[in-house]
């Protein structure tokens, strides 16, 4: 993606002037820690991008930017510890390289120094709404996440409860990042409404999208092992879909192989059969595409820039991602 | 206190308001166990007194009232998990009744609830001025939990370093919470340079008199065993002070005996001896003072007012406690 180079290279030189003290060390040692791992920075750009959308040059919104980046940093490192993941990038998760109270309280602090970041915004930058973009879109994750790990233990998930979910855990952060940008940029309530719907349309498609991939993606460029989610009995669209459609006996026999999980070859060979069968994989391409038509819809309703076409072009790039 | 009733009803009535939604129930269901407890409330108060001295009504800060509260019932929720506490308030803690994955996000997620409250203030007030003594607040907090965990594993902490610490882990939040009170009366740099210095000695007060509470309190009305600090090895002021000044060979002693802990009932009474032989009771005793006597005289700068009487009969209710 060239022609993010130049967003990403005001995050990168951002983040490199953060200048996060010394001591305690404890606490930003992991901070620097996280933020050195190799990260695609594509939420800071949304934050740029939005605020080019107003006509407003991006370099204002970078404040905001770096807040959203140290923000889903800090959920990152706490998500590790509530998703016992020992690694994240290629290199030990915090809470491994350090230890759990370590992990919590510089996640902790990187919460704060998110809200920090907010005070180098111009002063002539409505601060209180772009505050309330913010809050509430972090607020809106929690709460995905709540649902997330609910869900993990309950057995009457339905397809759209999954939207909701995936809409708060992934959604607000993307549709907050593009707001956030374009008040900064001075943006009225109609453009924000237009990005707000944008963000949240990528952020369900994108997801949407992983879980298919994990069925059909070429998985020497995906990377993982086809059928992966299935092995772990993860609740994916696709499964929730195929166990709202499939007979009793059938619903029945792939929850007694997700209480087993991981599950065997077989299994995840029976079960993506189903997801064919039943039509669950049509259905999500379907979704899926429908969900990046409405975010290209939104973006269209702003006046031509090169900011547009570059956010157009970053939805074609994620549409047509085969990894 | 019967002088603080209306302020904690304020107070309790606004935490009745609060609404936190139904669900996630695993989100908020944790938040409204933890506000329910019984607690002091000092903070808040100390908001709403902040407001009342630049001559505004105190509800005017309710919302920043309640931010302060729920910004430490978050720190309390985390704190837990750190120390391994398995209760509090005469309660479990939040990890012990629910998880640790439950008690990480639901604190999170109440950090977030602190932030949200602001954005109820009147719109008059300078949300950005109160929002950031408010994040600057909570940075010095996490810093002076960091540096607590910090000492633990160090040998060589010096009593200055242990006050540091403290005006962080404690101060902070108490000089943000006047501060923001004042914020929202609209009070200028001087009040507010006056009611920071008055907040930061409360709890640097407030924390070495509980240190020396530990050893020469009547156990009876204290609640707890005399001498308990000493007994799980802790690093008070005391401890610190009297580390500074005994000979090498003592030295060594009781470092040998903070590293076996708990000490035994021998070691503690030889210590408490040490703590009188060397002065450091008779020191704590005096930093307290001074240091009370610096709020005081903070707080005779404004003019007068009920709120002022207030904060000063506070302030000698809590001189003059004895457990």
């Amino acid at each position: 993606m060239k022609f993010l180079e130049p967003y990403i290279q005001l995050i990168e030189s951002g983040l490199g002037d953060l200048d996060l003290p010394a001591k305690p060390a404890t606490l930003y040692e992991p901070q620097r820690y996280t933020l050195s791992g190799k990260a695609k920075r594509i939420r800071p750009v949304l934050v740029l991008i939005g605020c080019g959308l107003t006509g407003n040059d991006p370099r204002k919104a970078i404040p905001a930017a770096l807040a959203v980046e140290l923000l889903h940093n800090f959920t990152l490192i706490h998500d590790d510890i509530m998703d016992d993941a020992d690694s994240r990038r290629g290199r030990p998760s915090v809470h491994v390289k350090w230890d759990l109270a370590t992990a919590i309280l510089s996640g902790d602090s990187m919460f704060v120094q998110a809200y920090r970041q907010l005070h180098r915004l111009d002063p002539s930058a409505d601060f209180r709404k772009i505050h309330h973009l913010f809050t509430e879109g972090i607020n809106q994750v929690c709460e995905g996440q709540a649902l997330d790990m609910e869900f993990e233990t309950r057995s009457d998930v339905t397809a759209d409860e999954y939207l909701g979910m995936i809409a708060g855990k992934t959604g607000a952060l993307i549709s907050a990042s593009l707001q956030m940008g374009a008040a900064v940029g001075g943006a009225g309530e109609e453009q924000l409404n237009q990005l707000s719907l944008a963000g949240e349309s990528l952020g369900l498609a994108f997801q949407i999208q992983d879980d298919l991939l994990d069925v059909i993606a070429n998985p020497e460029k995906f990377g993982k092992k086809q059928g992966g989610d299935i092995c772990e009995g993860k609740k994916t669209i696709l499964m929730l879909t195929t166990l709202e459609r499939c007979k009793a006996d059938e619903r029945q026999r792939i929850m007694a192989a997700i209480a087993g999980k991981p599950l065997s070859d077989e299994l995840v060979e029976w079960i993506t059969l189903l997801y064919h069968q039943y039509g669950a994989i049509e259905s999500a391409r379907e979704m899926m595409g429908s969900y990046y038509a409405k975010a290209e819809k939104a973006v269209k309703t702003f006046d031509d820039s090169t900011y547009k076409e570059d956010l157009t072009k970053l939805i074609h790039f994620l549409k047509n991602r085969e990894y």
